[in-house]
Order: C-alpha cells, then structure tokens, then sequence
C-alpha cells in the first residue's frame, strides 16, 4: 500500500525521514511512500541515493512546514499546505492509505481529526502507545489525545484498544484492565468508578482494576485511562527509565570491577534497551478517525519511521477502522439487549 | 520525643516493628518507643532481646489489629481497640509526640484524620512521599490521599509541600511544580489549569508545570498533583523499577559474561539499590493535621520502621503541624493581599 510520509516533521527531518522510507522499501515488498514536503531537498536527497526502487518511492510537494512549538490552532487555520496537511489530505482522497508524522503531534492530531474525521460510533478518536512489560508488551490507551474525558470516552477507549489489539496481535479476547489506583472493584476515583460500571457489561474481556505497579509485569493486554494519567504514565516511565540508567551508571564510575563489568554486560544491555526502545514500537496510532494515522516522537530515528510505515501498513491492510467501527456498533447493540434483558 | 508505634501494622509485624523500635532507639538518643498492640506477644519479643534500654522502649496493651483488607469504614467504626487507633488516641491526649504506622494505609489515615483532626486552614490534608532523582529527591504530594480534588486542594497540597521541604530540608525556597503534560503554562487538563493559575499568585517558588519526564533530573523539589494522579506516579515508578531489574536479569541469563559482569557491578548495584530503596525514606507524613502520623509501606522491613521513626521524630521536633498552619495562613493573607492590590 501507498502511506504518505510527512518528510518535513520531527526533530531530524528530513534526513531520518528519508532514510526510514528507503529502509521501509527495501524491508516490505508491499509498502510505497510518497515523501511530503520541500520536493527540491527531497528529490536532492533520493539523488544522493545509488540505488532504490523509483517506483516505490516518490515525492509530492508541500510548500509550508509547521514547527515543533507552533500552536496547534494558528497552524490548522493557515498552513493548509503544509507537508502534515497534504499528507492527510491524500488519504482523504484516497491517494494514500495512511498517513505517518514525527512532526508537531498536536498538530498532526488536529489535522487528521478535521480532515478525515472521526470514526462512525466514536465520539473521541485516541491515541494508543505500545509499552513493555516483563513478559511482552501493553497498549496504553489514551495516551494523551483526551485530557478530559468522560465515562463514555474511556469505554470507547477500551473497545478501540481492545478492537486493534486482537487485529494486529492476533489474539482473540485481549484482557482490557482499567487503570485505578487499587485492584478491588470500588477503588478508584469518581471517572473511574463509572467506567467500571461500563466495562463490565461491555462486550470484551474486562479483567477489572489494575495498579501502576502490575502493568509493566503482563497481567494487562490493553490499559484503559483519560489522557492525562496515559499521558503521564508514558513520560514518567520514559523518565524514570532514563534516570535509573543515569543513576546505575553513576554508581559504576569510579568503581573499577563494575565498569568492567558493566562493559562485560554491554550486550545485555543492548537486549534490554531493545525490549524497551521507542524506536521498535513504530509510532502510535491514532484510533477512531476515518483513515489511518501514526503519530510517531519528534525525536524518531530511521528505524522508528521505517517501522511507523510498516505498522501504518499493517493497519490500513487489515482495514483497523472498519473493525473499530463495527465493533463499536456490536458493543452498543451488546449493551442495549443487556439493558432490555435486565428490565 | 515518644513515638507511638503501631506494632502490629504490616506484612511482617510485629517482628520487623519491634527490631525498628530496638534499632531507632540505639541509633537515635532522643527518640522513646511505645510499642502498641497485643502486650503478651509484644513484651515476649522484647524479653527475647539481650540488651536494651528499658526506659525507652515501652509497650501499650491494645486488644484488636487492623486487617490489611478490612474495610476502612467498618473498621474505624468497631474497632476502638485497634492498635492503630490506641497509637493515633494516644497523641491526641498528648501522650505521644507522633504515631507510625504500617498497617492499611486507609484505616491508618482515616483514624488520624478521624481522632486528631485536620489542622487550621487545610481542607484536605494528603500524603507527601520523597522519591530519588538523578541528583537527589524530590517529594511528590498528594500521593494517594485524595484522589478527586478542587484546585484549592492542589494550591493547599503546594503550601504544605514547600513548608515541610523547607522544615525537614532546610532549603529556602524548594522548587514547587505542578504535574502536568507539557511545561506550557497553557498545558494541561481542567483541574491543573485552575491550579495553575492559584499557584502562580501563591507566596511560594512556582516554576510552573513539569512533565512526567523531567521529574526524575531534580528539576523540581515538590511536584504537586491530585492524589489519582500522584499514586498511579509512584505505583508506575515502583512496577517500572521492578521490571526494569527483572528484564535486565533476563537479558544477562544465558550469557555467560554477562553473569559475569553483573556479579561484577554488585557494589554499584547495591548502591543504586540504597539510593532508589524505600526503606530508607522512612515512609510518608499525612500533613495537615494535628498531629505528626508517618504512614509505611505495607512491606516495611525494620530499617523502614527505623527511619520513619527517625522522620517522625523530626517531624514532631520541629513541630511541622504548626509550620505548615502558619504557612497556610500567611499564604492567604498574601492572596487577598494581592487581590486587593490588583484591584
């Protein structure tokens, strides 16, 4: 399939961009991208290249940029050509099946919301980010696209996660925890308390609270919050992870066995920082708008944009928002028919 | 001072409870124990011990124990004998300088709440822990006491939190920050936009919203936040923490000089260990109420029970209740002032 590549967005844009389109290409027989942006740097860059497949990578221009600290709604209005806006505009027209952006995320958001629009049956389209756990990995859902929610906002979170969960893992009724400050059922505060009640006649595989401290061991396929805990979960792990490296390594320094053996364990570490690393996961879909989405940190290497365009792939292949929206509209059948037979 | 300490509270009471009473008093020559809780089994453990100052270490009768699920309202109200409650009642008749406990939390908290009070000008009093940065520590408040709150909570959670730092750590002006999802002044959900706005007026050292990410540098010496928002940060901390260890340890098995190398890096694991370790922040004050009540971790080993009978000594010493009642009240007189002045 076609994705259109926002080449202009991220902290090392173009050069990364590019370079995570050439390497998509060569890894995916079934991927094409079309770069969006400057198309003079752009084509001067493709000409640096020896050699790739013209065919499957092209380039449309884009005359505007929106920058990182720009704000969300001065950039919506006026830059209707910036690299984000065509890119989503060609999925709208159905020129590309998906579109990825490491730029200006709320922008990207925004953009993709008002262009494509949001999914039949959603009322709040979210963001779902892939973390690791001992065992594998959880999606965390919202993790940011909705500071405010209400108790409807979040059940819909958990039919979308648990939706593309099943489609992109392959696993039949992912466990969908909420996230709550205690696991017993009456835990929690005044948002959660409600969505409780919600999930639990809701048509998926609810397995109730869950604590801070149990996601990260497996016991959750999806996690369910509002924006603004999903949000800072995500970066007080990225933090914290940082900082115990930080401090693990300040510990070494100056003790010369365990620098040796912090060298000796390099290639553990290497396997561990795998199983964590942002640049694997691909970016983060945007769930519950008409077309597919991945938003990716400005900060993405290559690699993280060359598998942003294999997840954006995989996504528009298996047709995610179809499977969102009827199972959105199977939930609501679900939960009326419960109501009817409770009276 | 004489701390009243619940000794029958925690995973591991009252054997750790006991031996922390035993180590404080050896450590600390102005700090008594009370032990509370069932005399026969209390003074059995004590006559055990070879050697120890009798004076100082001394046991109450208290005929019932808190279970760790009970619930907290039923508990508060038929048990009147708990040992929790014998500790909290015994500094409200001014018999005891503070209580410590590690038994549920809820209980131990309401039963504070309950007997001693809240102090002069806070509505809701919240839980302040100390969590390590990459340079030191900062202390996050409310971590779990409130978890629906009003923005005057949250600027009231500020004043307290920069009282006790200033008390405790002697620092001038700590760094107050709000929790937030981005540094923007214009960043966040409903709640912490309300609360911006009262702490910038407020008579301490705002420096604005800090992101989940940054708390781990030291940016800030309290990072301010409702109590949802507060535990699920450091529940996510202690669960990261965990699976980071565990998923590093997966990595160095089966790799012959990776076993190698970690064995090597012992000591400065073991140092970062000492630097992350809980017990040695010695649990977590309940501010603003009258009286000083130190609140442990349900796994508390005898060195935690030690150290929060350190805090609480400290705490009762510099006489925090008062501190934190003055602060609140120049705070308010410093608002209206500057109310007034702008209009």
């Amino acid at each position: 399939m076609k994705i259109a590549l926002d080449a202009m967005g991220g902290d090392n844009a173009p050069g990364v961009n590019v370079e995570g389109a050439l390497l998509a290409v060569a890894e995916y027989d079934d991927i094409s991208v079309e770069l969006i942006g400057d198309s003079d740097v752009l084509l001067k860059r493709l000409k640096a290249v020896k050699r790739y497949d013209e065919k499957r990578i092209t380039v449309r221009h884009a005359s505007e940029v929106v920058d990182m600290d720009e704000a969300t709604s001065q950039a919506l209005r006026k830059k209707k050509d910036s690299s984000i806006r065509v890119a989503v505009d060609m999925v709208k027209k159905g020129e590309a099946a998906a579109v990825v952006s490491a730029g200006h995320s709320g922008v990207a958001m925004a953009t993709a919301l008002t262009v494509l629009k949001k999914a039949p049956g959603v009322d709040r389209p979210a963001i779902a980010v892939l973390m690791p756990t001992v065992k594998g990995r959880f999606l965390l859902i919202d993790a940011g696209a909705n500071v405010d929610c209400k108790p409807d906002n979040l059940l819909q979170f958990a039919l979308m996660g648990s939706a593309y969960f099943k489609a992109v893992y392959g696993i039949e009724e992912p466990k969908v925890s909420l996230m709550s400050i205690g696991e017993e059922d009456t835990k929690g505060n005044e948002l959660t308390k409600e969505v409780f009640k919600l999930l639990k006649t809701a048509n998926i595989n609810f397995t109730g609270n869950i604590e801070g401290k149990d996601v990260f061991t497996g016991l959750a396929d999806v996690v369910v919050c509002d924006g603004f805990i999903g949000n800072t979960i995500l970066k007080v792990s990225e933090g914290l992870a940082e900082a115990i490296m930080k401090m693990l390594k300040a510990e070494i320094s100056g003790r010369f066995a365990s620098k040796l053996g912090y060298l000796m364990m390099k290639p553990a570490i290497k396997g561990f920082k795998r199983r964590t690393d942002y640049d694997e996961s691909g970016g983060a879909p945007l769930l519950g708008i008409n077309g597919t989405c991945i938003i990716c940190h400005g900060r993405s290497t290559s690699k993280a944009i060359k598998n942003a365009l294999k997840v954006a792939n995989q996504l528009a292949t298996v047709n995610i928002n179809k499977i969102i929206s009827d199972e959105i509209a199977m939930s609501h059948k679900h939960m009326r028919e419960q109501h009817i037979a409770e009276g």
